[in-house]
Order: structure tokens, then sequence, then C-alpha cells
């Protein structure tokens, strides 16, 4: 890791799957760092696949040592009991780094296929692309590692516009 | 606390407020514990208020030592941003106890009705009325902190056909 970049962890949430990914930024260049995939136990009780989707987050956190952490706003337009389980992961996954210190940013999806590819009606196999083509030393194994490294992509673009305008207030 | 009581914490979750009760159960006798309410920095980003949920229902996990975790099923029909929401709140519920090695049952609220009141379509002032007849020496606060204290005398109820089934399996 070159001494001024920053690392970023980008997160993309579910029950079944939790996408991440790290990144180093320098100025404007991108470098992986990691990615993965987080199973918890699709037949356990909820507390029991919430608390090993933490701890393997956390294992995460532990062995990366991110600064920063973004995640992906969530289409809510599926069902409600749907809509609630993502909650209960995305509450988890928001949890983890804040518990580190972290900050966690937010992004839209529509923004980190901008930011990404360069138009927000990208289709998702563009993102995958783009991902390949600006991480060429990651191979995320999964859809969600891939789009956990888009949103740590999209946090690289947007951090520093965010913090000038914290600057600014 | 009797050698032979149960304790059992109760919980209704929500971002701005999450309700807690615990009580102990021997035989059919109830006893109040202790209840609370814990209320998030409303205007903190959402990593940090979910930081904020945890750390103070790890507290009260610490201070109370419970057996046993039970969580109030959560009406959907609400609009799927708030049930996001919900559920970013709800999965760091459950996921506390479940860290303390807790199970953590849960009860759709009809069900939490009939058990305190005897009625699914009981108002909440009488579950609140039957609460306070039920535990005398409970004085919540505030409404979260009564329904949590009703989730609990729910888990009283139930533990037994619960842990009976699972031991015909």
């Amino acid at each position: 890791m070159e001494p001024n970049a920053i690392r970023i962890i980008g997160l993309d949430p579910g029950l079944r799957r939790t996408g991440w990914g790290v990144i180093d930024v320098c100025g404007s260049r991108l470098a992986f760092v990691g990615c993965g995939t987080i199973l918890p136990p699709e037949d356990a009780p909820m507390g029991e696949r919430l608390a090993t989707l933490h701890r393997q987050l956390a294992a995460v956190l532990e062995r990366f040592t991110p600064h920063e952490a973004a995640v992906e706003e969530t289409f809510v337009n599926m069902n409600p009991s749907s809509t609630l389980k993502l909650g209960q992961a995305r509450g988890v996954v928001m949890l983890a780094p804040a518990q580190f210190g972290l900050s966690v940013a937010e992004y839209a999806p529509l923004l980190v296929k901008k930011s990404v590819v360069g138009a927000g009606r990208a289709e998702k196999a563009q993102v995958r692309m783009m991902v390949s083509i600006l991480l060429p030393k990651a191979t995320p194994e999964t859809e969600d590692a891939s789009d956990a490294l888009a949103v740590a992509i999209t946090h690289a673009h947007h951090r520093g516009a965010a913090a000038r305008a914290r600057a600014a207030l």
C-alpha cells in the first residue's frame, strides 16, 4: 500500500450473499486489494445468520483495515417481506464498519452505474466489464463481489467532493 | 432471581426507539426485572445510529444476562423505504442477543396480543393495561418498552411449547 493511499471497502449487502471489495486509491489511481462473498448459512435462525454475517465482515475489516466504507443504496421495489429481510442484512453490514470507526457512505445504484460505466442506464454486464478494466487484477467470483468493487470505485470518485462539501459547511 | 427461573428479554425494534423489557419466569409466575428505551441519535449518519443501538443493547444484555430473547415480527404494510430502515434496526436488534449466544424467537403481533390480552384484535391500550396487571412492578416509560415486555410475556407462554416441539424432532 502506498503511503498516501486511501483504502476503501465497498459493500453489497444481502442476507444470502454479501459482496465486499477493497481497493486503494492514490490520487486518480486505483489498485485492487481484495474481494469476496459472505454466505451466511441459509437454514440457520435469523439471529445466527446475522451473527455469521457480522463475524465474517468484521474479520475482513480486521484483515484489510480500510479507512472508509461505502454501501450501495438498495432498490426497495420488491415485496415488503423481502425488503425487511434485506434491511436486516443491510443494518448489520452498515453496523460493522461503523464499529471500526469508519464513515459509511451510501450511493444510489444509478450513481454507481454512472460512475463506473459513465451511463446510469448501464446493464449489469457492462458494470462487471468496467470493473475488470478499472481493476485488472480483480477476479470477483460473484456478481455481489463485483458490485461491491463498483461501489468502492464510486466512492473513490465521489469522496473528494463529499469531503469538500463537509469542509464548506 | 430464583434458581430455576428463566430470564427473558423482549425487544421491540425501531431506528428511532427500540424498547426492551426483561422478565424472570419460574413455572407460571412472572417477575419484572427491568425495561427501557434506546434512542439512537436521529441526526447522526446511519452507521453511527446503528452502532449506538448495538452498543446500548449489548450493555443491557451484559447487565441483565438473559437466557433467551424474543422479538416482535414486524408489520410491513408501510412504505418500502420505512420498511428498509426498520429492517436495518431490526437486524442489529436480532444480532446483539445472537452474539451473546441467545436464541432469538419471533412472534407475530397478533400472537402477542392474544397471549397478553387473550384476543388478537386487542387495542394497544389494552396490551399496556394487561402488561401492568401481569407485571405490577413494571413502570415502562414508553409504549416501546411496554410492547417489549408484552413480547417477553408472549415468549414465557410459548417457549415451553417451542422447546417440546424441538425435542420431538
